[in-house]
């Protein structure tokens, strides 16, 4: 998509440790037009495709799947929850994801009650690049057996094998801008 | 607002401990057309104030506050951020934010160069209780000597303190539904 990659030339800050920071437009501060750009792109890539529910993760995924489910006839927006609050009930899927911006291992959980058996679900989430955090959502869909019609990420690190691999397992993973390479040295990011 | 009122009515859950859970439309799934419908009903609100930015604060506030922002003119939303990723800059500012609901204290940043000085702010989140995440938010507020506009609640706790204090304070706080009482027993939810 033109637009997030001309943006993500502009604004995007390239660190060492392969970090791309993205975070005045994308997961920090929030660009809810270019979000609705990107919900209209998503629209026209998933195109016939049943959606009868949005699932992302918090945090950075929930602005964009919210913004974006008015392009899929404002199905329900579900966001897995990254710790066990009190105010949840006991039924709940989980999975554990292991992060390595962090660099710790946190549980995620879903209401049972929230994703059933045959629903088709489109997942949302900002980054992509090992992929821990979309095959725990993938995991998550799987005990319910919910369907995963396909998966919308806005940055994919393609030079990182998380998107090779879930398209090798044969997921609709549209990434509106994959990152070829970046240099910290010099700022420059190439697009594939 | 009616329609937010009937539908705590209809779908919230009222547990023991002052527990209202409304996680099937507000915090865990989100209803995206009532979103919208509330952006409708927080312009009216707020009309003619200038707002150059939406502030809330992760995780359930975000979906509100994206889905809202188009009603006021598209302007950038900003999260603050529930812990110190190392994806983030040192330079933040930063408050500590005590919650009842998870009994603990948490720190709360939003990076400086997304809140300046002069800017005009409303910040929006779901819930009103006590005024803990709110009171924290204003702090970081007026550590960028940004000016708080208004206050964008979804749902009140009426017969806690946090909405009182506030409006003593000065603040043009909207909440869209102020439950003044409810009933763990019968189920019973009352509006003020």
């Amino acid at each position: 998509m033109k637009e997030l990659e001309e943006r993500i030339q502009r604004d995007g800050i390239v660190r060492e440790g392969e970090v791309l920071k993205v975070d005045s437009f994308l997961n920090h501060q929030c660009d809810v037009e270019l979000f609705d750009h990107m919900g209209a792109e998503w629209a026209r890539l998933f195109a016939g495709k049943r959606v009868d529910k949005i699932l992302t993760i918090e945090a950075s995924g929930i602005g964009i799947a919210c913004v974006v489910a008015r392009h899929f006839g404002n199905v329900p927006v579900v966001f897995a929850k990254k710790y066990q609050s009190i105010n949840l009930d006991g039924d709940q899927y989980c999975t554990n994801i292991y992060s390595f911006t962090k660099q710790k291992t946190y549980s995620v959980i879903v209401a049972k009650r929230f994703l059933n058996a045959g629903e088709h679900v489109i997942i949302i989430d900002d980054f992509l690049a090992k992929g821990n955090a979309l095959n725990g959502l993938i995991d998550i869909c799987e005990s319910a057996g919910a369907v995963v019609e396909g998966i919308g990420i806005a940055v994919e690190k393609g030079f990182q094998p998380g998107g090779k691999e879930l398209r090798e397992r044969g997921y609709d993973l549209q990434s509106l801008a994959i990152v070829k390479d970046m240099d910290p040295a010099t700022g420059e990011i190439e697009f594939a």
